[in-house]
């Protein structure tokens, strides 16, 4: 009996496909649980009570309430313990999963002065999600000029050229990317040839490079080609490749959960723990 | 001859200690380059040509025109290629490093109407930095309550038992994280000891939580212990430990050039590969 998305602490089931050494089975793994979080400050500003919406992180429940205070010390925003009232969960569980609450207030003591532009300064944007989790699903669908691409794709490619890939992945890069110091993202086509590596320190930017050198080439949509990543499989990767028009991501690491029912959403192969003789198929087995 | 703080493509040398089974060696390592890039849009708004920030991402220089289109398109901003007019970087190079260009422009065609709202909607803001760099450091000067407490602070650790913690770290974690899963992030004293263990997909999020534990009970700053992260450690890593007044950071991955220069700014011990009977300090050599 399939146990397919049932969590369990900070893990999730999930229905894969196993390849190692040539052999192929049907097997659960369990993956990290990823889902925003949105913080929002509760506070006295004119003799009224506001509430402003600071941050939405992409997180895995737990310690909520550690990480909102946490994050919010970290930046400067909070000085001591005593300014903070109360932390809570604001609303209901998401509707379907009563363990998940992805909105946290934190309520700051009267006398507490927030200064907001201060706030807006030390924060930074980074790429994708939005309102994050079903909304941002809703706006890949809308704005996603490629997503039929994707679902529709003939690529395909076999198991034994796969497996190779991490291997030439590596031997592209520069020598001092080989050392681990380097996320690194490429192209790859059904034969296992792979193109246009880049690299970077985070790994949302190595893909966002290697996307907009399509861009400019106007190469887009990526549907003949995959993409292979050198780290874990987060949500944000999978919408790029998406955005992309990529109907495969191939990870050396672990996924996350919401790249899975991502992936799956969109009919695009996810393939994670590529390394040595194995991988697991998290969604869109066909192609392999 | 020290070749400290000479970058060579998407590498950096620092000197270092480097410690291999009780084995003490002054050396040369090479880290990633990590440094702000600031996105900037140039559109014609009401007819006339305006200018506007759009982000500030930490990221390995080199490809950042295609960085920079990337990430506007696998956000939905950008559609297509005869958009883009010109992408600059705008300004002189960094002082100091001529190969260093950290503002980067992306010019609209004339007739490329852009929905600054929706703009607005698409990213979602996250830890650390605000003008990052240098402008991050002053930052952590004024804000950070507890960087004296950093620099004065006794706290030491013996060789031996510092490579005896990733084995505890893990030990602290549930099973499931153990797979490599998911970040961890603990506390540790001089003799060894492990606590308050943190796991999140993010490494930033379990720091954040460890942080948030100890800032709700009033156990702020930190300046009789090290923190004990299970990645890399970017410069956000080296600023939130900093924050909450950890005289060390250690490692398991590889820092990055701009951790290893918050760091040395701050008298903070940085070790980094952690790993087996080996490891490197990058910064504060004297707490071990």
């Amino acid at each position: 009996m399939s146990s397919d998305g049932q969590t369990t602490g900070r893990g999730r089931d999930v229905d894969i496909r196993r390849v190692y050494a040539g052999n192929d089975s049907a097997t659960v793994d369990v993956v990290a649980v990823e889902e925003p979080l949105e913080v929002r400050l509760g506070y006295t500003s004119a003799g009224s009570r506001v509430e402003k919406s600071i941050s939405i992180t992409m997180r895995t429940p737990g310690n909520d309430d550690e990480l909102a205070v946490g994050f919010l010390f970290t930046e400067g925003i909070l000085e001591s313990p005593d300014q903070v009232l109360e932390v809570w969960h604001r609303g209901p569980p998401v509707p379907g999963d009563s363990e998940l609450r992805n909105v946290i207030r934190v309520d700051l003591a009267d006398d507490v002065a927030i200064d907001l532009d201060r706030l807006a300064r030390h924060f930074y944007t980074t790429s994708s999600c939005g309102v994050c989790g079903k909304a941002s699903l809703d706006a890949l669908r809308t704005q996603g000029q490629f997503m039929g691409a994707v679902a529709s794709s003939p690529f395909a490619i076999a198991s034994d050229v796969l497996v190779g890939l991490p291997e030439k992945l590596v031997g592209e890069q520069e020598i001092f990317g080989k050392t681990g110091g380097l996320h690194a993202s490429a192209l790859f086509d059904r034969d296992g040839s792979i193109s246009h590596v880049r690299e970077d320190v985070g790994r949302h930017n190595a893909l966002d490079k290697l996307i907009g050198r399509l861009f400019l080439d106007a190469a887009l949509p990526a549907e003949n080609y995959g993409i292979i990543v050198s780290g874990r499989a987060s949500f944000e990767l999978v919408q790029k490749a998406a955005m992309a028009g990529a109907p495969m991501l191939a990870a050396v690491g672990a996924p996350s959960s919401l790249a899975v029912e991502v992936a799956r959403e969109f009919d695009m192969t996810l393939v994670g723990f590529l390394r040595g003789e194995r991988f697991n198929v998290y969604s869109g087995q066909a192609r392999i």
